[in-house]
């Protein structure tokens, strides 16, 4: 059986059992529940009608008693217009609705944060940002999902200023976080430094932009970061870039990717399957860092990259080789983070503090109970583990207090929350 | 110690008990839960990606297999603007969330559905409006709550044209329901017909004027419904109307509320408090019917009302006198029929099936289980027993699927759900 065949047979597979996931016994994958008695004439009377009214007398004089009084403080919308959902792209609202619940999951599982799954039918950006923020109160956090560049990036620009709470688009942020982490230690690793290091970035949509922002925030030179897309180098000469690829365009000779790679230290893939030829790999610069992202496939496959290179460290999107960059390292803990300290928003501060509680992460030794979730016998920092793994309950116990004292010092929350 | 003195302690001491129950042992009512495996990688893999992209393929070419694969069939949203809370007035979207948090316990507990409260900023019913429509694929039905008349009749008929799933203004027509039932059962035992009665209704807000739609519908006689508003009797005469009021405007002489009583059979009142002077309640019709429904202070007090007439039955919106019209009664299995049914709109049709059913069951014994919930030796079909109590596990069972029925027998919803 050929390696595509076997693929096939797991993906039919995969398939079935999601769909059969889904489905029993009941359809979808979360539900309400009721976290106060509510078993009597008497309780009810508190829960609703009359005792409601003085909690609800409470909050029209002094709104942040809603934090007090009701669910909002723990209260995260993931919200999308279905218009870049997974790799299936502009699927819309409805059929995006069991990524958008999936991600609940992951907050809960995560977090402990109550998410709303929100799919939005929006024909224009500026209709899905009336939605979201007419619909704002309900919540203390905003998740962004899903939602295609380049409007991702006005959508959550527009929404952080008229918001008093968090607005964050995951696809964009989360990403460039776990990416950030991974490469700063990969860097470490390799001798090099990231204020040096030639980075090439194939894909500019949400999160290849993001990951280029954060990364120049850290001290990568704008004009070391090649991004591709579909015309070649995103270089200060062309003519028919927007504003967000203007923003991260690099003054350079450099015009196709074939001329980016010769000598790169980094190769941050975010697009699709199978386009990183391994020649061009075989030109990269000693020691390179080879992250393909594209996911379930991708931008080349770790069994061919490791035939041209014995010298790189790699990672893909894939949990079943090491080293995933998987947003679940990021999302549940800055919200986590954020909520707790009660932030308006989250702040490049806040990002690269999660970025660095991830990277010191794997420093530390590897407590028994994460070996034993992915069977193996060790894990320590080095080539095979420069990102932690998501079932490590010390991401909770780093990441979100890290990010919550990131937002005090900050100033986008109180020193200490006035609950 | 005067009834006021321990009308006003007994609210204190509920006010205090009503803060604890919201703030303690953590803010709120209600949590979002994961219904599905979530322990292992292989779980997560099933819940997001790779697995989940199966599902979502699966909606974008046949919509309906959104029931199948998403918690949409279960999902109702309690959404207001916060322009009509409680008695409290216009106090916004945010300090409304409790009541609507509060409405998502009722609808859990008593019929398993859930509910994401949704609190929305609009500055005018069309931003409404346009916000419930965009976020509507999220849900299997929409409950309207707490919106002022008489917007609340034009947001609700619009949305039932747009939307392809039941939405349900509840303080409208799950108000008209419960009185519907109840005057029902109190006109047999007075031994009068709904087709002659002459019946006043105090307060033409979305509860008047919804229970008087009803009323007609079941057989009332517009002509003999005399609805009041600050400006007295509703008439054909006035040219002040909106097109709500003058929809059941009567065609009589009668001008004021003491006009109209003389010799009225039935008092409604969705008013407020003490509106009803006993002097005027002594000139109705023999064997009158009181309903007296602004909550918490009756329209007239049941101690004063029985002191002025022996004859009357009467219900009020209180759990603490006989007859409590409590909507609670109705929108959990109203929704749960039109879900379970995957009914397109919850019809008139389906109204008069839960207005019936309600009637019925007072009709029949009351389980043991019921008479302890409410430490009753005995309670049975009388003027004291009109309608049915909240605490009741027949409701769900009778209510739901007569819905349900009505909703298939009516052509909005398939003969057998195509789950």
């Amino acid at each position: 059986m050929s390696n595509a065949e076997s693929f096939a047979d797991a993906d039919a597979d995969l398939n079935r059992a999601a769909l059969e996931y889904h489905a029993k016994p009941v359809p979808g994958k979360t539900a309400v529940e009721i976290k106060k008695p509510a078993a009597t004439q008497r309780d009810l009377s508190l829960a609703y009608t009359p005792g409601v009214a003085e909690p609800v007398r409470r909050i029209a004089a002094e709104p942040s008693a809603a934090y007090r009084y009701t669910n909002k403080g723990n209260l995260v919308a993931v919200i999308t217009d279905g218009s870049a959902v997974l790799g299936l792209g502009g699927v819309g609202p409805l059929a995006s609705k069991p990524v958008m619940e999936g991600k609940a999951v992951l907050f809960k599982h995560f977090a402990d944060i109550d998410v709303f799954d929100i799919e939005v039918y929006a024909r224009h950006p500026q209709e899905f940002i009336e939605t979201v923020r007419r619909i704002a109160p309900t919540f203390g956090g905003i998740n962004l999902e899903d939602i295609a560049a380049p409007h991702c990036f006005e959508v959550e620009q527009i929404l952080i200023e008229e918001l008093d709470i968090p607005v964050f688009h995951d696809d964009q942020h989360g990403t460039a976080i776990i990416i950030a982490a991974g490469l700063l230690n990969a860097l470490e690793l390799q001798g090099k430094r990231l204020e040096d290091a030639r980075i090439v970035v194939l894909g500019a949509g949400a999160a290849g932009i993001a990951s280029i922002r954060l990364l120049m925030s850290l001290g990568a030179h704008r004009n070391n970061i090649y991004a591709i897309d579909r015309q070649g180098v995103i270089h200060t000469g062309r003519r028919d870039l927007n504003p967000f690829k203007f923003g991260i365009a690099a003054d350079t000779d450099k015009r196709t990717m074939r001329d980016a790679l010769v000598d790169a230290d980094v190769f941050i893939g975010v697009s699709g399957p199978d386009l990183l030829p391994p020649d061009m790999l075989a030109t990269m610069a000693p020691r390179p860092i080879v992250f393909a992202l594209s996911n379930p496939v991708p931008e080349i496959r770790p069994e061919i990259a490791w035939g041209v290179r014995d010298d790189m460290i790699m990672a893909t999107g894939r949990s079943d080789y090491p080293n995933q960059v998987n947003n679940v390292l990021g999302f549940p803990f800055i919200f986590r983070g954020a909520l707790d300290a009660r932030a308006s928003r989250i702040n490049e501060e806040m990002q690269i503090a999660a970025v660095k509680a991830l990277k010191d992460l794997t420093h530390e030794p590897v407590p028994q109970s994460v070996l034993d979730a992915y069977g193996l016998k060790a894990l320590a920092h080095g080539p095979e583990y420069i990102i932690p793994k998501p079932f490590d309950p010390r991401l909770r116990e780093r990441v979100a207090p890290a990010v919550a004292a990131a937002a005090v010092a900050s100033g986008v929350a109180p020193a200490a929350p006035a609950n």
